[in-house]
């Protein structure tokens, strides 16, 4: 399917928010707590500007949702979000009075207090104020008390995740056919950044151009150093496409590579590939990261494979669930997660291999199918 | 002065950290906890990738400042911020413990536990953290534990805040110039945001160009509507240059106003002018607010004056001090901030007038110098 899909509405909106408050319920919470950012997007749509004014989802079972929301901004919030009741707090006047009207209320059983989940994301001033002014409530954040939230997408969802990936497929596609050697990262990232609008991102969050020794540093993103003929390059690239993530990377290298360059990439390749393999339903999360960790390791690259196997993507490009050790919870047909296994040689290169990966009932999705063998460039 | 300022060294830094954390133990805060964000970046220079990993400088009175840091991010780190400790933790163990080495050590003498300010935009979910592993620890907002960490500007940033208001005003004098009838917002607004640039701004925070009944909402951005002749038009921009903020409002009239438009432009105008002669060192800086306000309500305005009088700006568009009714510390020499009262008339237009305004010794030095009597635009 192309072109561009519908808008979510309010009652899809309203669905989720209901689906939010009996999640709760059911994990034994009073009640979710959201604030500004990915959590409040997916919930209502609304994106209200960033500062420092507190603006607080409050979601309660059994109760309509609330929003407590700067006086100045109520206007924005009511045309944004039409099915929420505003609780609109003035300048000078303290908003954690204002939120505490919707925590601090005793339940039907007369018990006052509470146990709320927290975006992760909301800002410690405000919770600290919520703490203060309500000393019996006691708050968990939303990745610990609810963390599979927003980790199942639906159909809805899953075909704007499959959209972003395609289009991040086509950028790469067209980036391979690009100049690498005398140029500089950050022209190539450009180009990148360029492609992945021409691609119909309306935003762009990174595009790593790592290359040579800066490989080696997987969160470089780019900088001035000026490519060159026989160097690998770390391609890490993605944003947002109707609202939902792009998340992808391939390691080329500039001209032919030597036994070394083509070992570790076939290593990392065959990491990615186990990694994949191992995403089927009922498998816990670390599995994911256990499986390609393994190939490496057996190879004698484990010390240099230093970062979690992957990442949710929803939203946002960086969301739970985590593919990383310890992490027991199971998968679940819609969640959809970056599989990025990597080798970093400190001072010399790296290579990272990534596909976003959706759980279906049989195993894994490929939600990025350009080809993973190492590309050479000019 | 023209042309780009030194840049902040090692020994910038460090002075800052210092007094942080002398401050803090003058406050009887046993260390400051600075998550990525707006101080980390006044106090290291270091601007790490905005994720869900826990990064955070501690900073205890007579000891070295350290940085909790992500293993992956650590080239990073100790690349922009060379000064720091790191004390790094890889992904699958607890961030937190390593924290709580930092905070949890007993002091010399013997006590455990500790308070400690934090920053205000930490993530909740980190907060809690530190809660759960620590439970004799106790934390308070910055903005409430060393409200004025930040808030008094030195010689070399002033000098970067006079650059930024300047570059600001050349944008407004040149953006009377363009074509407004017949336009839409966000086209003015792109204008804007390419004069920014232009004048030397890195960064573009905000583009409000708010035409007739969208000026009576104080945070509308800008729209597709059409801009009419007969329109009062609210313009109010910012951003960043050479990492300090500017912050402007003027309203225009998109040929003659009426009678009522041009005298509630007058009394905003006076009611600016007032705001501005109540700066002086040792005034509240409520006081700004209700010599802004008292001049508006004296009008019959009051009910359509819907937020505080100014905010704070430095290395951020939006910080402490703010201008608000039961802010009652004092104005000191060096601080900078906002004075931007409004009337905002539901439905049919409304009115703002904002220059920053610094502190000296006499009383209030503008860094936005444009004129404020009402322009008449074509």
């Amino acid at each position: 399917m192309t072109g561009t899909p519908a808008p979510f509405t309010a009652d899809d909106y309203t669905a989720r928010m209901r689906r939010a408050a009996r999640a709760a319920g059911d994990a034994g919470l009073d009640g979710v707590l959201i604030a500004p950012g990915p959590d409040l997007v997916w919930l209502t749509g609304y994106r209200p500007p960033e500062t420092e004014r507190l603006t607080l989802l409050v979601l309660r079972p059994g109760e309509d949702p609330a929003l407590v929301v700067p006086a100045l901004e109520a206007p924005d919030a009511a045309k944004a979000a039409p099915m929420l009741a505003l609780r609109d707090w003035t300048d000078g006047t303290d908003p954690y009075e204002t939120a505490s009207d919707l925590l601090g209320r005793a339940d039907r059983t007369g018990r006052t207090g509470g146990r709320f989940g927290v975006s992760d994301n909301a800002w410690a001033m405000h919770l600290l104020g919520l703490q203060n002014r309500l000393p019996d409530t006691a708050y968990v954040a939303l990745t610990d008390a609810l963390p599979m939230l927003r980790a199942v997408k639906d159909a809805a969802e899953l075909q704007r995740l499959a959209a972003a990936g395609a289009a991040a497929d086509a950028a790469y596609e067209e980036i391979r056919e690009v100049r690498f050697a005398g140029r500089r990262e950050n022209e190539v990232a450009a180009d990148l950044a360029g492609l992945l609008r021409q691609f119909g991102h309306s935003q762009v969050d990174f595009t790593i151009v790592a290359s040579g020794p800066n490989g080696a540093n997987p969160h470089h993103e780019a900088g001035d150093r000026v490519i060159e003929r026989g160097d690998m390059v770390v391609l890490d690239f993605g944003g947002l496409k109707h609202g939902y993530g792009s998340d992808t990377s391939r390691t080329v290298h500039v001209g032919e590579p030597d036994a070394e360059e083509r070992r570790v990439h076939d290593v990392v390749r065959a990491a990615q590939e186990e990694g994949f393999r191992a995403v089927r339903p009922g498998a816990a999360c670390q599995d994911v990261d256990r499986a390609a960790r393994a190939v490496i390791v057996e190879a004698g690259y484990g010390e240099y494979f230093i970062h979690r196997t992957g990442h949710g993507i929803g939203v946002t490009t960086h969301e739970p669930p985590y593919m990383v050790e310890g992490e027991e919870r199971p998968l679940v047909p819609g969640m959809c997660f970056s599989v990025e296994p990597g080798i970093y040689l400190p001072g010399r290169f790296g290579v990272r291999i990534e596909d976003i990966v959706t759980v279906t009932e049989d195993g894994g999705r490929r939600l990025n199918t350009t080809e993973r063998e190492m590309a050479i460039v000019e």
